[in-house]
């Protein structure tokens, strides 16, 4: 009788986990639409809430809706948790914190009023369309994407590291030159500057007064031109060899079930656990 | 009699098609232009009719010409509408929405003066220089761009919408540490404000001023920097790939009656469709 | 005896020809080092008499040196026309007409004064170091970059063709959400707004006020920023096209006098026409 | 006797060598992320001494922490010197260039106070992470993006070449249509102008004022625009030549006693020199 029970509870928490985590049942495909939009609403709310003539006017509104949302979203946590096999990994996962940064916001602004705000860290659960996404054929092609950023990330952070050296000395540079008197006021800010400048932004709330100060922005501003060249070429080449070593990605995809590579389009089951494949 | 009276009006149909659709023939060729030369034109009025100086001298002469126009677009709508086989697909299609946005805004100014503005909207209407391009040999290459721009557009697309999620929380984030007093007023000003630096676009009607803010922003600008590279590496990529398996694209044009790829450049017929072929 | 003066008048232009056009002799090298010295020396004087405390010190001293090198450039010009082979080719040839430009201003100067200024378009002959550099082994690679930036010139101006329709309508889109209040003034000032904005320069000149205007702004930046990477594809592409098609180009270089290629490296003279090789 | 004494010595300045320059041995590695964070300190000194506020307070444990970590890269430097089997070829090296440059402020600003602040060059120190990176497998791929550069640099050379002078012309242009009225002063103001624009920058510190002004500032802009596709497409193009030539490669290391490249990665002694490697 007890293992009847705890069949019909096990039984009970896989139907849950495949409407949860799965995307390829009507109720899971259900239950992945219905959180978007809630997610959206949600930051939404939090967004007008920050414009004071909206707060003033729907102060109540917005208030009852952040309690129910977060309580919504509280109760889908800890299902995640209960019905996941190795409940750890999906805690720490990536997902695992955004979902918890996500709701302890509006309880900790018992203690920090202002903490209040932090529920906008909800959005980041957007993401989660991305493992959506994954599993639809039409995205398949995304694997080269990953591939390529994982393969460049390294690169292309030994090369931001540089640009940082640069912007230190260059930044010195323009605070002597230029000084307080020309709203670089501190090395920090002129470092800010000569981000601002490398990068191409520009804002213009400090420029350079003096024309030894102009002629050395004219040379950062050549230089960072020349530059943005460097992260274009490698994600560009790294994608390109990504395509050319995995041509077997391109438009196949993964069985929602248990991630394995779905090499025949034609597929209605999943070769590895049996999964029905919906198209 | 009658079948002679109708034969002679299909007739007629026929040659206003190959005029107004066709751009192989001489009166083809001259409609086109003539058309490229009446929008430039009733686009240069629309324009400066907003300067208030202008319209002040020339009202008289902007409404007249502007109307004429209209109404020369109005019969030409009319004729295309007439003399197509499948009148339905013309009127749906992308350039029909457009030839009739591109006369509508006059007609709805006798109900809502301000719409009037909207005929700038018939400037949409310049992109058919894009269709008659299209049949000349030495644009038949774009066929390569196109196919590379349709590849890219899920990638990139999914690329936008990470870029819009991460705004929204780093958009906040920067609500919290510089607040209304330093000019970001809410949280959507912040999310604008995030979206015109990671794109390096840097107006600077809003700056961080605190030195945390400017460590955030900073963060924020190499980000930027460093996400460029994904877009312009998926087209590049695309782009090569598209060339590489569609080499007989290269040089080649397509048939302006029957749009069929002419693959052999010395042709004088249209192998499918018997059209000669001016080059 | 007359022919025996026309040929020695026929040797001393061909000597004139060789130092003037030529750059792999001695002479030919310092004629061509002393006019960029003398050009650079001649921009500079231009640039810094536009400065009023400048000006004012050294009003004769400007005033001497600019008429003393347009004398200069003047008697070169004359020598260029009268030692040429075909005068014509050379006179509305590219640099045939910035020789020109460098020397007219001056002499129009005495009916129009302020066109004096335009003496600083001698600042394009400048670009004569170019066709020094097509003649070094070293610079051989050149010729990849000008293969694909001939093959982009074409796709590369369709899109800017349809960034500027874009911009026609989202400007007078801007314009109408906008209007005179928050800057934008009239269409043509909102198009230049959309132009720095789709560019991501962002003077910031005209900033969007209103929260409809800085969402549309939005979508404006965004877009510009995916469309950028379609220009880069389509050059990367076209050069690594053109060093796969071209690969007896690398490291090549071509002959000062005949302008034919030099396939081996080890050459001492042109196999076309003679002429010594100077490596 | 005296032998042996100097060949004690000459082992310890070689075991001094293989701690100071190497970086695969304990104290290798514990010398040089001691250096890292040394700099890194300093560098953060500097930074914090030029916010006055922060300079008020803590005047006296700047000025002493600087003497000690000056006194600490004297000595440093001095070893560096001794123990280095050709001492000129390190002195005159980048990194021994950077490492004087380090130490030679402190002590002018006995002379010159203001030098001072050039102590901040020593954060070029940084760079030095790179020679360690480069000796562990995982940034093996690093010679790729070095090829790469080396291949690119010539032609982007010739590109900023050709990038200044079309500003100089541009901004004069610029100079005679909106004239010091419009806060183009002179000539080389309006060249920095040109350059803010065409590298996509746009401070706003000086924006076009009138329409003729804005309708060139369009085209330099969209000019610009298309331009930046020209390193990109020459770094992207190179680097994947590097990466089609030279697939030996990838994701293997060098000595890092010979920098010879070990292309076997299971190699336990370098082939070269015997040097024992660590992975």
């Amino acid at each position: 009788m007890r293992n009847h029970i705890k069949s019909k509870y096990e039984l009970l928490k896989q139907q849950i986990y495949i409407i949860i985590y799965g995307s390829n049942t009507f109720w899971g495909k259900l239950f992945d639409l219905a959180l978007l939009v809630i997610i959206l609403f949600s930051v939404t709310l939090i967004t007008l809430e920050s414009i004071p003539r909206f707060d003033h006017t729907y102060h109540h509104f917005f208030l009852i809706s952040e309690w129910v949302i977060t309580i919504f979203f509280t109760l889908e946590y800890l299902l995640r948790i209960i019905c996941h096999k190795k409940p750890l990994s999906y805690i720490f996962s990536f997902y695992g914190i955004v979902d918890l940064l996500s709701i302890m916001p509006m309880f900790m602004s018992f203690v920090f009023p202002t903490s209040k705000m932090l529920v906008v860290f909800r959005s980041l659960r957007l993401l989660r369309l991305f493992s959506i996404l994954d599993m639809m054929p039409i995205i398949g092609q995304q694997y080269h994407l990953k591939l390529a950023l994982k393969a460049s990330r390294n690169k292309v952070l030994v090369f931001v590291y540089f640009i940082i050296v640069i912007s230190i000395v260059l930044g010195t540079l323009m605070y002597l030159v230029e000084g307080p008197e020309h709203g670089f006021l501190d090395i920090p800010t002129s470092i800010y500057w000569c981000i601002v400048t490398m990068t191409t932004v520009g804002y213009g709330d400090l420029a350079p007064g003096t024309p030894l100060g102009q002629a050395i922005s004219s040379l950062i501003m050549i230089m960072g031109y020349g530059i943005i060249a460097v992260p274009t070429g490698i994600v560009t080449s790294e994608y390109a060899n990504a395509r050319k070593q995995n041509p077997e990605l391109e438009d196949h995809f993964s069985c929602p079930r248990c991630t394995k590579f779905i090499y025949d389009e034609d597929s209605n089951y999943c070769s590895n656990c049996g999964e029905k494949l919906i198209k």
